[in-house]
């Protein structure tokens, strides 16, 4: 499995050193804001976190953040990249092969229930996004395309490998995956106690794999 | 299978004619709204159907209409109990039993490709409603708990007839049913290309059910 992450820091375009510096010192404002407003959002949810406050937390005016993210709505879109970047570690796409790959997934889920303010703010803004001019529009559907072709690739090598039961598509897999994670997401944070999605995760993934990553597992 | 649904037209608490008729003319009068407002979040979708173009369609003033749904996220709320009525009539859990009551529900499904704005109000209504303050939260948490119990209801059935294939809990496989159908709406709001609902449900029900279960399928 291999996707490119851009990595704007070694963006060859920018030779000129005084003008990387100012843009190394922008991509760490960035980066704090981005820092703040997850920690922001994660302990007070979607609604009650502001930019006021996540601007306090880093030491700058609203303005400034505002100068870096223009509306709420970028701004916690960029919390959902950065979440996204950090599950990308989680699951290392690179190392992670096959059925061990949904497994990653499923321990991106159970950390997951410890920042349940970014899981809301996931929830509804992917819903509120659905509407084509909405501003994280394009962002939802090309996140959909990628992580669908990530998880595909993984349940595909599953499939070569012997791990996938007969008959399964893995681009269906893949497809039903992400599906009943944001589906048993909305459930959770409708009632905590009604649901355990890494439980229902791996119930899934036990009745679509074979004996041969059942046992590769527990060999480990 | 037997969910009692409350008829409030045949409530015996109210034996005054008079008042009947009154009672029946308010029932006539949001019945009138709630098929108008239908209407238009069907055709416009969430955002851009008002309370005023549903007043006009009823004939009636914005004042009228906010006398028997006092705000708009009362009358979305209004929209989706009725869209369950009728989703209820399809699904008949009276007459269709284990198995058969799934496939009912994907019929449900596919009526829903009809109707996208009603889709969507859903989508987005329920992300917002997982916050414990937000006015439609009751709603959406009782409603995931009968849906639940039906659903599990109707697995239980299918598990004693032999449809279900061994080791499913028949409470896990409907709430992956009812999970998944939800993730893949989303995902259908977003990129109607990209996932066919229907489809994937019915993908999902063959891996757990037995050829018992496909055999009758065939010969009906």
């Amino acid at each position: 499995l291999s996707i490119a992450i851009e990595d704007e820091s070694t963006d060859a375009s920018l030779p000129n050193p005084r003008r990387r510096g100012a843009y190394a010192k922008t991509e760490a404002r960035k980066s704090a804001i981005l820092e703040a407003a997850f920690q922001i959002f994660a302990a007070n949810g979607y609604r009650s976190g502001s930019i006021r406050d996540v601007a306090e937390i880093v030491g700058i005016s609203e303005a400034g953040l505002l100068h870096h993210f223009p509306n709420k709505v970028a701004l916690l879109e960029g919390v959902l990249r950065e979440r996204d970047a950090r599950s990308f570690l989680m699951v290392q796409p690179n190392t992670l092969h096959g059925v061990k790959f949904a497994e990653g997934l499923i321990r991106v889920a159970e950390y997951n229930e410890t920042v349940p303010g970014i899981v809301e703010l996931f929830c509804v803004l992917s819903a509120e996004a659905t509407a084509p001019d909405h501003p994280a529009h394009e962002y939802f559907r090309e996140r959909y395309r990628w992580v669908h072709e990530m998880t595909t690739t993984a349940f595909n090598e599953a499939a070569t490998d012997g791990e996938l039961i007969e008959n399964a598509n893995p681009a269906s897999v893949a497809r039903m995956f992400i599906a009943l994670w944001d589906g048993l997401q909305l459930q959770w944070l409708l009632n905590r106690e009604s649901v355990d999605i890494a439980t229902e995760l791996r119930s899934f993934l036990r009745g679509v794999t074979t004996p041969i990553a059942t046992d590769r597992a527990r060999q480990e």
